[in-house]
């Protein structure tokens, strides 16, 4: 039985935030006079494009990492992904002390690989399908009793995405609204629990791709419905909402907004060219959302988490 | 006869360091772990790109503008430039209600020129030729009696870019050597002041585009050379070094380092990659100086000034 059964309360969450404070970038909050005229509201960008491995996702995978016990870490922590997630477990695990091992698609950019690679953790490649990746997880934990770190299904990781509006509004008090984008929901479910403990109200806004909406449409009905098929621009939220992740998405969240391929592009050139940040398409979601919904954040203060900077600069959209 | 006939000295510098402060960003300094391992050094980037206009440019222009009699005030500002200069200038007038006169070759790109007419200045286009444009600014200051702001060559721009080093070891007091490039060295004479009135010694390397190195090659012989035909990516360095400008550069630089193209282009992409922030080509420059030149900077802390941002996203070099 462990304090992350369950879903997290204020007092664990302040810990969670204590524990991982000398590992993570404190990342700096970017302004732009030109953007709020654009946008005609005061906005806050969370720049967790400069977090370590380029996206907020070490959060969690290095929170959950320093909540193992001695015996779990000493068997190391295992993960398929073809994305940030899988850097995140692998250089928190490298800063730990700890073997990693992780699952990536055959088809994974060589650059992502290598990456992985660089810190230190050991690759298997596999077929480009979900049931390849999860056999070959599956094998890989059989054999060396390595603990799997789910991407966003779970209360510690949760708890790490968490600290990233935590710091948000710690900086800056005056925010009274947050944006951020819905993959799995491990950002989204953290950043409402950050939200709910606030010392002020603080409303959160999901925003997501119209080409991969599950997250939009399972709120409306109440209920999860997978995504099928997802097709969109931005890659990093191509993933269905998760099981807790979406228990505290229903009870909590504002609204969620949806946008087309071509709005997430037009907000990520304007972010590009305005705050001179190198952002993927996943994080331009939350900025289209609101340049699409002016009247919903004129008068608020709303913050904006800006989720990864990881993108080929070889294939831009523009 | 004005305070800034003659090379500024240290409290001077400092009052103009207190005049700007309410009007420019204090711009981030931001530290890579993978950068410095591939250097083998210690690096502090200061963010200029993410300057007002998106350029250090600002500093000069708007310390210079303050430093305007109302007289001349009232009879607004001119100068000739198609890049980042136009841009700070047409703002700072903005800024203190003044007029601006920009006079920009026709072949500017349409992107820059909005922007200075966003800025509320009077432009007017010339043939693309430096006779064109010094005849027609001449013509519009004899018509309007407006002040020219010029580009480099003036030690009150000089002071105004002296502030970013100025930030920069405020923020970083370990810093000892602070790497910048040279175009017309308002940006690196004012640096060396900084360097020259710090509480400690602060050592400063200039670095140059191998096909614009009039710079390298006028200290070397100890005079002004002036560049014919340069030719390089770094189109912000295009510019021959200014008198002012040659006199503190000859008396207190350590040295100059030249970089190619191919260096410039490398280190720019590493900059996007690793700091994921947007910069010009010319302001890879000092970073792919010292990437070249390893030995110089090993047990250094080094301050590096990233100059601007402004840079077509349709016509990346990579």
């Amino acid at each position: 039985m462990s304090q992350f059964d369950q879903e997290p309360g204020k007092e664990l969450l302040e810990e969670s935030y204590a524990l991982i404070r000398p590992y993570v970038h404190r990342t700096p909050v970017l302004q732009s006079r030109a953007i709020n005229e654009m946008a005609e509201t005061s906005l806050f960008f969370k720049c967790e494009n400069m977090q370590r491995v380029g996206a907020f996702k070490f959060r969690g995978g290095i929170h959950t990492m320093l909540r193992l016990s001695a015996e779990e870490r000493a068997k190391g922590v295992a993960t398929h992904s073809s994305g940030n997630h899988a850097q995140a477990v692998a250089l928190a695990a490298q800063l730990l002390g700890a073997k990693a091992y992780i699952v990536m698609p055959s088809n994974a950019p060589e650059v992502k690989i290598k990456a992985v690679k660089g810190y230190g953790a050991e690759v298997t490649l596999c077929e480009p399908t979900l049931d390849a990746r999860e056999t070959t997880l599956a094998t890989i934990i059989e054999q060396t009793g390595a603990t799997m770190i789910h991407p966003y299904d779970d209360y510690r990781v949760i708890a790490g995405q968490a600290t990233a509006a935590r710091e948000l509004l710690e900086e800056h008090p005056e925010i009274d609204c947050i944006v951020a984008p819905i993959g799995g929901g491990g950002l989204m479910a953290g950043t409402l629990l950050t939200a709910k403990y606030a010392d002020h109200e603080v409303r959160v806004v999901g925003s997501e791709p119209t080409g991969a909406d599950d997250a939009y449409r399972s709120w409306q009905k109440g209920e999860r419905i997978p995504m099928v098929n997802p097709k969109t621009i931005a890659d990093g939220l191509l993933t269905s909402v998760g099981e807790r992740n979406f228990a505290i998405i229903k009870r909590d969240i504002e609204t969620i907004f949806t946008v087309s391929d071509e709005e997430i592009i037009a907000a990520m050139r304007i972010i590009w060219e305005r705050l001179k940040i190198v952002i993927e398409p996943s994080c331009a979601v939350p900025f289209a959302a609101i340049l699409q919904q002016k009247a919903h954040f004129a008068g608020r203060k709303t913050g904006v988490i800006l989720t990864g900077g990881n993108v080929d600069l070889g294939k831009l959209p523009f």
